[in-house]
């Protein structure tokens, strides 16, 4: 009889700096017979705080994560530790929200089928109904929720929304270009786990149409930014982002075309940082451990 | 005894758009015996505008330019157009402006030495004394202009400044980092021909400090954006811009570091498209025949 | 009773140069009411060839571009021209070839299901059945010609390759990722229409496995190439090139997940230059009027 | 009395992998008080080895790098690391070989001059006395040795240049566009300690002339590669590497413009990682802890 397959983890961790952190936290690990394969520190020197991410293998079968939890909990307190420890074998469960545009959710849904983004999707959510037959081409619930104009439509609408994702109980949600405001109550509910794509480079053209913007100010380079959704739109701690170059004649009907490119590169690589969980927010910025 | 070389013009146009304009300026040259290079036109569906911009070779001699201008004034004027006519060999005189940072400066001035961009320089004038050295050291003159903080001050200095580019007199004038406000009356003095670098990727972090707003949002790129200076603050129609990619370890410090290559990598290319008569202004956007 | 729409139309040329090439042909066009709105004429000192596209607006209805065509051919005799005058909004038919990675496929596909580029398939034809049921959900045909080892029946798979080619009456084919030799008579047939994606940022790394290769050298970028096929193996004209940053731990496989993004980047700019007449091959390279 | 400074070490690492290193290593550096600021490890599948590199702040006054030294080679044997610490504000000292083309040191000696790279420059070596004032006038000695063709000449100008070389007791040695082959013997007497910034991408364009190279495949993108060199010529391990479009209408001479800033962005972003121990040689590449 073979033995199992070692358990591939990941330790994220941030902590007030002090000495010796990152020597108890490798203690722990190599006394149960870790093997790290990737890790980086960092120390903020700006807010004081330390930063770690550690991926390592480890023997002990199936329930090897919840034993190292378990144990790295009195250390964990001593070090004023906020952590986490994954399986980097589980999948994520990510919800989907869409409008019309399907370009982020055609990539997505294609990467993810061929291998080269995994997670998994319990639904997808839309406030249209024009995505459907894509979505339930790949065998994937679509829940179409018509979100009307008046204030109470409109609140009974994001409570359904909710409860929808609640039920899917996600690890992630990722608005792939949901044309609707994500309440703060929402946020909050889960905060540092609503990915936005916005479609263009932040800080620059906040808010609604920013390739008309872009066309209006007459820029050289259109882009795009995946961030964390916060209570403040388009302001939340960036993830990623890039620019593409437009010319003279570029209409805003190229830029969507052109853009949608580099939409799709930004979304796809901040959703890999963060589903890799090399992403740690620290006040309204982010380290990447990329 | 030999004949002289060809002259090589350059015919910079625009005016509402109408059939047949680029037949009667190209038959115009031809009749006159040039021999077109490089050349590009566009209309644009927007303003209903039609854009030209040809360079040929004519013979004729050191007055042939003066001579196919005077011809040219009545085709110019049946057909509305917005034009000049530019000897391609003649280089521009560029009075350049700066204040403490030197990296625009310096790569400017370097670049122009070896032969990379071709420039005259009758004149640097700045509000600081620090870069006395390196400009004279190309043997170029240089005015220190104090600004003071007090309005009177403040305008005699800018007065002064404007008697020093006026007697230079410029073609175009470049502001290599120089951090004052150029007034609008001076804007509108030399208008279109007042190149500014402002180290933002335009428009955001408009005014003052960019690195810092940009290390404050938390952005992942950096970038740069050479404009024509108006009244309204890093506000003028774009010729260009760039970015470059920053990490969560970057200081501000490192971001100036990483910017420095960027600004001059933008001014640079946007100065030369100036030089070259690539760019023709069109509300608060660039028509770039790049 | 409405006029019609005028016909958008795009010359082609290319003749040794001489005075009067653009005039003359202005001339020709403005004579017939054409209207310009977008073109570049070149004078490649090099090979003493100069280079026009000219996108235009004619009245004149249905026939209007033979008319034209007929009416053109004195003039183009005069001036030695290589030309020709297309349709611009005719769609061109575009045959894909492929083999198993379906990336390049899927991503032209979609993008032409989406209005974002336009053309027609009249099919697709691969060595192999694996990407059928993708090309038949778009409701394009899809040829199945396995090519065995042998000599002989690999001629022969060729030659039905080239039958189902010629059948499709294509004007343009692609080498969507088709991993067999595309022969010599066969890129006589279609010269400068037979489109190649190489997984590489030729030269380097000509022929199989470039991602193997890339590895093994430890490059720090990776790329991809677009090009017109000709009879020595990845060594026809440039159209389009792009790269992208690999790290030390990026594996073969992270490698060519990142390389889809560029190859289809790659693919889709040069098949849009190319689809546009934007490209004009001069001996093994490609003046490109984008 | 005020304590002194900590002083700012790195410990750069590399062995077979095993359990426990990254554990036992930075309890060392914990028991001796060591705060870590930046870190990261990673275990190369391929090789099966472990690499690593730790920045950390360490009290102790002047001799603690050599305390730590002499303390660590115990558990570094039984460890079998290749290792090294060394003291992070000790500038290193650079010779710089240089031909006749300025721009990269230029741009070196300026960007070090304003504290942008941080190193030493105990004197310029040039088989050409064109660069000398360049080199005095930042107070820098300059060594020339003309470089014969006959072999005998060679040999003792080579012979002279190590002796040179030798008697600067270089950290590093860059070769800045030195247009002369670098023997293997003095490959070997600096392994991993010669920078080359060679005007080509890798291993495209190997040899002489890259950009006439270039010019004549027909390529869209023009590259450079800073790489540590070794006895097969523009063959060793890469350190970093970049590209910039061109177009159909630049001349070798626009390439050689457009190159040098490309060729001097690769160079002191590939001669920074080096100088902050951020690469690793492992084989014929190089672990980038960027």
């Amino acid at each position: 009889m073979s033995a199992p397959e070692p358990a591939r983890l990941r330790l994220i961790a941030s902590c007030p700096d002090r000495t010796g952190i990152v020597a108890r936290v490798a203690t722990f690990l190599a006394d149960r017979g870790a093997s790290i394969t990737d890790a980086a520190q960092y120390n903020d020197p700006r807010s004081a705080m330390f930063f770690m991410r550690s991926e390592f293998l480890v023997e002990g079968g199936s329930g090897v994560r919840e034993k190292l939890e378990a144990e790295f909990k009195s250390l964990a307190e001593s070090l004023k530790l906020d952590w986490r420890l994954v399986d980097a074998e589980r999948r994520q469960r990510v919800v989907l929200l869409v409008s019309k545009f399907d370009h982020c959710l055609a990539y997505l849904l294609h990467r993810r089928k061929v291998g080269d983004l995994e997670f998994d999707v319990p639904c997808v959510i839309s406030n249209h109904d024009d995505l459907r037959s894509l979505v339930e081409w790949y065998g994937i619930p679509y829940h179409h929720v018509p979100v009307p104009k008046d204030a109470a439509g409109k609140q009974a609408a994001l409570e359904k929304t909710a409860d929808l994702i609640g039920a899917a109980e996600p690890d992630t949600i990722v608005l792939a270009r949901y044309m609707q405001i994500f309440p703060p109550w929402l946020c909050e509910r889960y905060r540092h786990r609503v990915i936005n794509i916005h479609h263009s480079f932040l800080p620059s053209f906040i808010g609604g149409k920013p390739y008309h913007q872009a066309e209006e100010r007459g820029v050289k380079l259109i882009g795009a930014t995946c961030h964390y959704v916060t209570e403040e739109l388009d302001a939340g701690p960036i993830i990623e982002q890039d620019v593409t170059r437009i010319r003279h004649s570029d209409s805003i009907k190229d830029m969507m075309r052109l853009g949608k490119d580099v939409e799709n590169a930004v979304l796809s690589r901040g959703l890999r940082y963060h589903l890799e969980d090399r992403v740690i927010v620290q006040g309204n910025k982010t380290i990447l451990f990329s």
